[in-house]
């Protein structure tokens, strides 16, 4: 089965010029097919703050008012999304930015309202895996940014993470799809004061224990949960680190497989 | 040869939610294969302000410093063309926004530097008319806002009059093309004081007549002058107008031959 790799980068990345550039040169530089899905990082909320917009939260999670969604078109859609396709373009790589709007290709609803009304908070329903199919035999490498749509007119803030494995998943029975998590950290830490400690491999038999010990912390747990949903729906591998996941010869990351 | 329609709508349309979604219903509507392309109205104007950027302007010509040159990303690249989109899927057309940036559609350089500096702003080399095919093919209605991009990592901020009858001419080996200008008047008016003084058809000797005696104005002379060098370089009939453009049976609007 054809290869597909599926790069989720965090919002570290993005806000950092240099580290953005060494990402999207590696990136460039990977074989096809690819994907890239990004966040927007702090500059959302540099711009509600410029615009007047108080960010909203409940529990450390973001509220999506209509002012706040139009934030992320602009900040997600926009900003970030046009700049990284543009410098992709400029490095030999035929990106084309989307959103889940975008050819369909990303079908969500807004979140249920139970205690807590998130707004335009969408949970992903499916991906339209066809046309991504078809844009990435034209030699396309499609670049997400973190919003889906309803349907029926409404786009919706979504988890950059969610919809990094969604794909992955959706696109798992026609490529085998390793997905990749890019962050500030080395990859899964055994001790989250020691930098070194990256535990190199995890399976679904050593995932149990290291919940059991409590050895994974907070943080990482949806990750890691995320990651096990899409081994467990047909992705092949995950890899979660920092930049020297796509450095060839350098294994300093973690690999998770079922 | 399979005809193709390519429609470009001006500012005070985007700007007028109804006169949105009522010109929204009527392009998916519109048989396939079709492309849209839109500026992003007064709404980056408003953003600059509350950004507290103050519009540059030249002989009233926007000067696109960097800071107009995000803002521009935000509004047309991220606001504007997004939610024209999901709305367009809500409609049944299966919409996908692009700047010229996004698969190497629309190339660009960035206007030589004379008299002024115009700042970010684009003049169009040529376009990627292999992939707007493929995508129209797969039944994608692409959706462009002003931006190109110079293929070395600059978004470049582009008349949209000037997009539209560049993809008309670029396409046009592929397809039989009409290429739509959809704004706020009847037609091109032989009195600018009478709305209902619609000149029905103007072909090149009568277009040579109107410029002669001076019944053309000058708003409406570049917009001409696209139309033309469009139809000199294979588009077959350009049309100017309001929504009537789109009303079955309705005439009321003028047609560009050669």
């Amino acid at each position: 089965m054809e290869k597909l790799s599926i790069i989720k980068i965090g919002g570290n990345i993005i806000e950092d010029e240099t580290q953005l550039l060494q990402f999207l040169k590696l990136f460039a530089a990977m074989d096809n097919p690819k994907i890239l899905v990004h966040g927007g990082g702090k500059k959302a909320s540099e711009i509600s703050k410029k615009l007047g917009i108080e960010p909203k939260m409940h529990k450390g999670r973001r509220i999506t008012d209509e002012t706040a969604l139009d934030v992320a078109l602009m900040v997600y859609g926009g900003l970030a999304n046009k700049k990284i396709v543009a410098r992709l373009q400029s490095l030999g790589c035929n990106a084309l930015g989307m959103s889940g709007a975008d050819g369909n290709t990303i079908k969500a609803h807004k979140r249920p309202v139970k205690e807590m009304d998130y707004g335009f908070a969408g949970d992903v329903d499916g991906i339209n895996a066809d046309l991504i199919t078809n844009l990435l035999h034209l030699g396309i490498s499609p670049i997400f940014c973190a919003l889906t749509h309803d349907q029926e007119g409404q786009l919706l803030n979504t988890n950059a993470d969610t919809i990094a494995s969604e794909l992955a998943v959706g696109l798992s029975d026609d490529f085998e799809v390793t997905l990749y998590y890019c962050f500030e950290m080395n990859g899964v830490l055994r001790d989250v004061s020691d930098k070194g400690s990256v535990i190199k491999k995890i399976d679904s038999t050593s995932y149990q224990k290291l919940m059991s010990d409590g050895i994974i912390s907070n943080g990482m747990l949806p990750k890691l949960h995320n990651c096990f949903h899409a081994l467990q729906h047909g992705v092949n591998e995950v890899r979660i680190g920092n930049l020297a996941l796509f450095e060839k010869g350098n294994p300093n990351y973690t690999t998770l497989t079922l």
